[in-house]
């Protein structure tokens, strides 16, 4: 049998918060024979798994997959670098360890078993009855246990998460003392988390890239990440005076080497064309000494996310920045997730921009789908899944787009911290007909650009309908529409081309309607309800009494009320036109839910764990 | 290869109703061989399927069926009387042969098949890619052939009807041309029809029956049936003077042999103790002949409907009739359904009571749930599933029921001509505890009095709640609760033991409440209902412009709304107490949805017809 050593702490600046106890297994020796199934040939390629994500912030489990769609599979390559007795690796519909799908590995110090499991309501572990996570093979290197496994995107057991388009919210836990069986691992008592990703990324041919291409990087200038939980980097950075219209082409992340389970998300925007200068700040968003000025800095050129690869544009557009008309000031804001408060890390992650003076044919542009930042739409508190609907309508399409269309390639969804899912779709002669995207596990910690899986094209007479699911359990007062971190949004921010002056295609409920809303609560409640009109919005929305006919009704309301269009070439200025009391499109057709397809070959019935022969596991 | 002729055509008076078309192929000679499975040993016994009805008027094809509930299955045995090239069996919502999971039988002439198939939304049919009803043999005998297969009551399959208790909307169709596929047969011009029955019959034990019971047979005298799609007949009879209270025990249908076909139901109604004499009456009971007072006559004796058996109280209670204080009329009510209007066919079917003198430990109650008849419960036009609910509440059982409480074990339901769902549930403490009665394809036209598969004991304190779900799809305008064959009931008559005071447990929304919904409307909509006092509450419901907000708050209405009770020892005696604007009833748990056990060992996938030698049909 051959013998392994751990591997060293490489990465382990969090020794000291670990709990004494554990301090027991650090040193293993792990003897490892594989039974099962051996890995065919030698190790997997990298570009076997082009996608890779940190589990945990110490990067002790690191993520790697690909998708086959014509296989409807996953494959996953888990690398652990310091086994102890196990691990869990799973998913659920929100990160939550209760009815949540999982792969476990466990070892009682002298048997080692792999199995499909799930979790109940309580947290308590169950060998699943269908084994869906099956084990293609482990391996051992220098750096640790490399663990190999497929799990197709659907089952057909109900005890299985189904895997979609957009974020999966995997889940891991560390099994630090051995287990004797599945059913004694105590869940609520292991070191765990929660990594969100797209586990679906779409199958994209990757554009040629023209040879005048040049590159930018915007990175932090090497600054120590603050020791906190949640840090919101800004960095200012400025054009070159002079500086011609370029086309971005395509950017990507450049991480620090060792912060990658540190950087969570990075976007890069322009500042506003009308002011001539920005200060050239650098430190935390939130701090004091942020000039305010900064906050005109927002529209987005570049987002990255953990997860996320390289950003391609499509060949036949790119997007300008430079030349007269746009600002040459840019800001880089990087946010650091660091649970585990490391101290003194330093870090110059960043974006790096690929752009060319070779204009491409289209300018690409970014259109807000969605809801009217406006308090007239609200969630009643105490809501687990309550939707508001936002409409571009066949009207304003029809005024602004041009007859070729426009074509959609990615989109990036907004909501402040209520929304759980959003979804847009296309509707053409009150027929749904294509979903634009749509995401089901959405999160408001995890707002990426998303390439879409196919380039929808938009013509003008065409609607676009976004639906947002807000849970609203834990308020105790209405949620109303606004920019405030308590307030909401339903965004949708498409990236199309060719570029149009449509710049926001969204709507509100007619305030008209609403205000007959509040009087007939009023009546109905036997007058509770102030509706003087001096009273503002949320006023009336925070004194409505939340009984299931006041919820009702507002449902009600929101589905049959007509709409205030905003069909505006910029936030301010309308297209021009009646806005006002537009019918809500009438939808005749919807699209049917897809039927996930089940795996031609499921795994073995009943349930039946997989022995690994990794050698007796002892403490040392 | 044993040759088989066709047994010519017993009961066959509709010959001259068949397509000359037709008529080629009435005499064939069938050679038949069964090479999928034998029967084993001789032919099955008749106790084997102890439930039996005929499916078309004519009778040419009679179903026996029995229950297997450990395994979760049902085998059919068809009687084919008159075999020409195939037949259709099967199951759909309601009867519709869209979307309808069939069993065909199908011939080309030389060559038959049998497999499982579905039919799509425009009634194409498809091979299924499971095969469900599995053949389990054919024989050949001189009344016909019979067919002997099997179907789990869940399957699995997406394009399987699951079997469900209450009624079944069976289809067939009469194949008489040869087809050599199954996909060349047209669904819309074949012979073809449907019977409801209660598939999923309970498993009950027959309780002992006394030595000094005796029979009463209340019978039609030997009438001719009318050559009319559908008939009620009314007969009058008269107890013997001085009659004394027995016990009812037992009863069970008597049918004119070669009637099968023809009657539809029976029951037998008891008339009002306050008049001293009723007209003994034979004809129709929509005869303008009929005198006015049998519409006394409606307390149910008894009632059964085709496809069920002898009906048998539990050995601890009989129905009371007889004696001091009840009325020695009875009135026998029979329905005929005779599409087909055959002439001077006579009859003399009835009902045959089992009853004793020796008093049985409890007499037998009836009692009345679900909504009050009264126009303040109303069902919008267009609706395709709109839900009523009546309730009985935890004030009236508390009230009314002995401490011991009340066993329920059978069950009636009862809707209007729009009624397509019943179901009737107990509640205790908030939380949904049993499932009383349930019918989800519900029909208006099939109407039995049905034994619990289990006894319901309810006690004081308990809920019962009565929910009806409508179509009013058909419909222009709204449709109120009352007494009218267009307007509404939402009633589950329970059959109870030992009976006590309470007749009726009943509910309506609170009409102060209605008169808000429509003054909301009013205001809402414009002012377009007219709300003055003097317009009954029917002809405020039809001036209601049912736009989707205003059906959306009738909906929220009549789930916020207080109710008023009716908890009443007769239609007009209340039990003493506040029935007025009483809350409604609060559930916290809900019952889950059972989900469907699949079947351990599905038929073979992907579809494969199972090939039948009956030899070569030929046309004569």
């Amino acid at each position: 049998l051959p013998s392994m050593q751990t591997s060293g702490c490489k990465p382990c600046p969090s020794f000291k918060l670990r709990e004494v106890a554990s301090m027991y297994f650090t040193m293993i020796a792990v003897f490892l024979v594989i039974l099962v199934v051996a890995l065919q040939g030698s190790a997997p390629r990298e570009s076997d798994f082009p996608y890779k994500v940190p589990l945990d912030p110490q990067g002790l489990l690191e993520l790697s997959w690909n998708v086959s769609y014509p296989e409807q599979t996953v494959h996953f390559q888990l690398l652990v670098r310091d086994l102890k007795f196990g691990l869990l690796f799973g998913m659920s519909d929100r990160g939550e360890f209760e009815n949540a799908d999982l792969a476990v590995l466990w070892s009682d110090g002298h048997n080692s078993y792999f199995g499909d499991a799930w979790s109940d309501t309580k947290g308590q572990l169950h060998m699943d009855s269908q084994q869906d996570y099956q084990l293609l093979g482990a391996r051992r290197a220098t750096e640790g246990l490399y663990l190999l496994f497929r799990r197709a995107f659907s089952t057909c057991d109900p005890k299985d998460y189904l895997i979609e388009d957009g974020t999966v919210h995997l889940i891991y836990g560390i099994l630090e003392k051995p287990v004797h069986s599945l059913q004694a691992i105590n869940i609520s008592a292991i070191h765990r988390g929660l990594q969100r990703v797209q586990l679906l990324k779409p199958n994209i041919t990757i554009p040629e890239l023209p040879s005048d291409m040049k590159t930018m990087e915007l990175t932090a200038p090497n600054i120590v990440i603050p020791s906190e939980e949640t840090t919101y980097w800004c960095y200012m950075a400025e054009l070159p005076a002079g500086f011609p219209k370029h086309h971005i082409i395509m950017y990507e992340p450049v991480i620090t080497a060792g912060n990658e389970a540190l950087v969570h998300h990075m976007e890069v925007f322009q500042c506003a064309a009308e002011f001539d200068s920005f200060p050239l700040y650098n430190g935390p968003c939130d701090s004091k000494m942020k000039p305010e000025r900064l906050n005109y800095c927002r529209h987005v050129l570049a987002a990255w996310a953990m997860g996320a690869q390289a950003f391609y544009y499509p060949e036949e557009a790119g997007l300008a920045f430079g030349g007269p008309g746009s600002s040459r000031y840019l800001r880089l804001e990087v946010h650091y997730h660091n649970p585990l408060m490391f101290k003194g890390r330093r870090d110059s992650s960043g974006i790096r921009l690929y752009y060319t003076s070779t204009l491409r044919r289209h300018d690409a542009g970014i259109m807000e789908l969605g809801l009217v930042y406006t308090p007239v739409m609200a969630i009643p508190p105490g809501e687990d899944a309550f939707i508001l609907t936002g409409y571009c309508t066949d009207k304003c399409t029809q005024l602004a787009l041009p007859a070729a269309g426009i074509r959609i390639f990615a989109s990036q969804l907004h909501t402040h911290l209520a929304g759980r899912k959003v979804v847009t779709v296309l509707s053409r002669d009150g027929r749904e007909r294509q979903v634009v995207n749509a995401d089901r596990h959405y999160s408001p910690h995890f707002q990426e650009i998303r390439m879409l899986k196919e380039v929808v094209a938009v013509f003008p007479g065409d609607e676009l309908i976004t639906t947002c699911t807000y849970n609203t359990e834990d308020r105790s007062r209405a949620t109303v529409g606004g920019f405030g971190i308590l307030e909401e949004m339903c965004v949708n921010y498409v990236h199309y081309y060719p570029q149009t002056q449509l710049e926001l295609c969204k709507s509100a409920v007619d305030p008209g309607y609403l205000h007959r809303y509040f009087n007939l609560v009023n009546r109905f409640n036997d007058e509770e309800v102030c509706t003087c009109p001096q009273v503002s919005v949320p006023q009336q929305f925070f004194s409505v009494p939340w009984n299931t006919f006041n919820r009702d009704v507002l449902k009600s309301l929101y589905s049959f009320a007509p709409i205030s269009m905003h069909c505006n070439k910029s936030s301010a200025v309308r297209f021009p036109g009646e806005w006002e009391k537009q019918p809500l499109p009438s939808i005749t057709e919807r699209l049917r839910e897809p039927v996930p397809r089940c795996p031609p070959t499921p795994g073995p019935r009943p349930a039946a764990p997989v022995p690994l022969d990794l050698g007796k596991l002892r403490r040392d």
